[in-house]
């Protein structure tokens, strides 16, 4: 396979923040793997929005052709936020996920084998977030509010919300595969055959989004037809409102879990919560041809540059990153050892309640591998 | 006062499932409270879903009109979902904001005081979520999908999501009184003159919708001008996805938050888990004119008619009504007769983890006022 026949190129996107600090990480862990005596290649490449205060460009061209023409699969830091409307940008990782058609946002949260991270029960849960559209296609426009109630001065901003039967389709194609596939890997690893059946949760708002939401819930349902092996899935829909809250209350009722763009990105960060840390949430940015992986936490400037940050997500994007590149042994041993590290609990960042380093757990990873 | 000058009219609107159960229960408090030996007046009103599905309509004309001519202020049980897009229907609470600009919804969310609820740190907070735009304006249109890459019979749907000057502003307006108005009733409670000061968190997520949140977050700010009480409300942001991640790790960091409408319900929600149940969390939908009391819960088909259902967050609902109708005491008695009966731990119902019923719990806080 692609994956044993020549070594791999990795872009590299550090952008914002501690972006500059996760990635080398992560970059170290995957210099360590050297996967079968051929170590990847990395090709550093420039975004973020201090990129854009430096150079007017949030995202330049060169790094999208690179990562285009160059590159196996790629890895991105993180974006700060401007703190008042700046003209003229936009965030890259969302401009990103967009030139390179990364559909779906495949978001794994999950306490560690044995442990019940933050919460009292152990979490285990696949979120897959559609990553195109939704809000997130920034189509807004404003206008003066002419109305008789207004003040001088009002205006009134209008942002479209798109949902299309093909983006539901594709999203809710993986998640079904994803759903199917994670309850075989289960059933071949406990060695037992009455693993109980995947689950798959659809969230949605359609009590008041009734057209665009109602798109998006009937075209994911209607996937479970497209394929015999989809068949044995239990589909069940949940409103997002009350998915939060059953997130929070029993979150071991939960398998795979699909939502739209939005409420996908706000569930993901409420269930890194469960799992004690979003410096231990890991995503990937997937497309038909490639991936991106991304930490789901931010660039977190309070804490940049001090050596504080938890580089365990970036890492473990980098073992999706594999994963979705057909290394899944690979990506294995990252897991493991980064569980290993976990589990022992000696060498943990300050999120996590500890005193280690960013460079200490990134060395201890490597140790492990 | 209007208060005690004469006898005050509720509107009572049950709608669906347990909404049946629990606003008979707040009707049951309000009637044993009879403040000054004036007794409410009630009128039930229909509304809901499955008076849509008997008349074709969820939200009379006759209801509407009642409410506007004849009502002091309202409750409004819980509204069932369809299960599948039904042609004409619309939610009628959504309606029923629309109609009255019930512009504001108040919602506190905090664990009983000397308890902690669910989490392991007491929990106080305030949400006043955007009540009238958002998604909720409830535009949508939907359309054939004739992009190349469609196949035959996909669409695309679309929303309007829509945030105004005037209502971020009358909504932010809201958020600085009641903070101010919090931290008063605190420092006048505690007896202490170093109360920390009241704080308001804007949420949003600015850094995708940087047109409609940006709009929302700088009318927002802009009001702490308006008012020299206002200076004194400590300010901060949060994107939308930290804030849920935030609010589960640090709820004592909050205190008054401040969201558009769809974050708002979200939030909410999520909000109602850190407190041990949805069936605890109330709230008022608030306008210059008139307020309607709501449970933050649904109508919990799966438990609608077995008297199991909570009503402490309908009870609550009817003590904001009554704060907004002017009538402080009179919650006060309500507040403390529920606390009451929540501390003692005795009565609770299975959402809580005991055996009582609706009706139990209903007289034990009858009992206590
Ligand atoms: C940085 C931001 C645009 C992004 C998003 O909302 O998608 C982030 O929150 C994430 O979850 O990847
Ligand atoms: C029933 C539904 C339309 C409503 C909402 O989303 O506003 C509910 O969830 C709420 O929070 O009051």
């Amino acid at each position: 396979s692609a994956a044993t026949s020549a070594s791999k190129t990795i872009g590299l996107i550090p952008a914002d923040g501690i972006g500059r600090e996760v990635i080398p990480a992560a970059k170290q862990v995957l210099e360590a793997l050297a996967p079968s005596g051929k170590p990847f290649s990395f090709i550093e490449l420039d975004a973020g929005f201090e990129h854009f205060q430096k150079t007017g460009t949030a995202l330049p061209q060169e790094t999208v052709e690179r990562l285009k023409g160059e590159c196996d699969g790629a890895l991105f830091g993180a974006v700060s936020s401007p703190s008042h409307r700046v003209a003229g940008y936009s965030s890259p990782i969302v401009a990103l996920r967009k030139h390179l058609d990364l559909y779906a946002n495949v978001r794994p949260v999950a306490s560690v084998p044995g442990s019940t991270g933050a919460g009292s029960r152990p979490v285990d849960m696949l979120i897959i977030r559609e990553n195109t559209e939704c809000l997130y296609i920034k189509q807004e426009r404003i206008e003066a509010d002419t109305s008789p109630e207004a003040s001088p001065g009002d205006q009134i901003a209008w942002a479209d919300r798109r949902i299309s039967t093909r983006a539901s389709r594709r999203c809710g194609r993986m998640a079904f595969k994803m759903a199917v596939a994670r309850h075989a890997a289960t059933a071949a690893a406990s060695g037992l055959s009455n693993v109980p059946s995947p689950k798959l949760t659809v969230v949605h708002k359609s009590n008041v989004l009734s057209i665009t939401d109602g798109v998006w819930r009937e075209t994911v349902k209607a996937v479970q037809a497209e394929d015999p092996s989809f068949a044995a899935v239990k589909v069940e829909e949940q409103l997002v409102d009350s998915m939060v809250y059953r997130m929070f209350r029993e979150p071991e009722a939960f398998d795979v879990v699909v939502a739209p763009n939005l409420y996908g990105d706000i569930l993901s960060d409420g269930a890194a919560a469960l799992v004690g840390s979003l410096g231990l949430v890991p995503s990937a940015n997937v497309g038909d041809h490639f991936a991106v992986g991304e930490p789901v936490h931010g660039s977190a400037p309070d804490i940049a540059g001090q050596d504080k940050a938890n580089p365990i997500a970036a890492i473990r994007s980098a073992a999706l990153l594999l994963e979705n590149m057909g290394m899944a042994q690979e990506a294995q041993r990252i897991y493991q050892a980064v569980n290993a590290v976990l589990l022992e609990g000696k060498l943990l960042t300050p999120d996590l309640g500890g005193k280690a380093t960013t460079t200490e757990v990134t060395d201890a990873v490597c140790r492990r591998l």
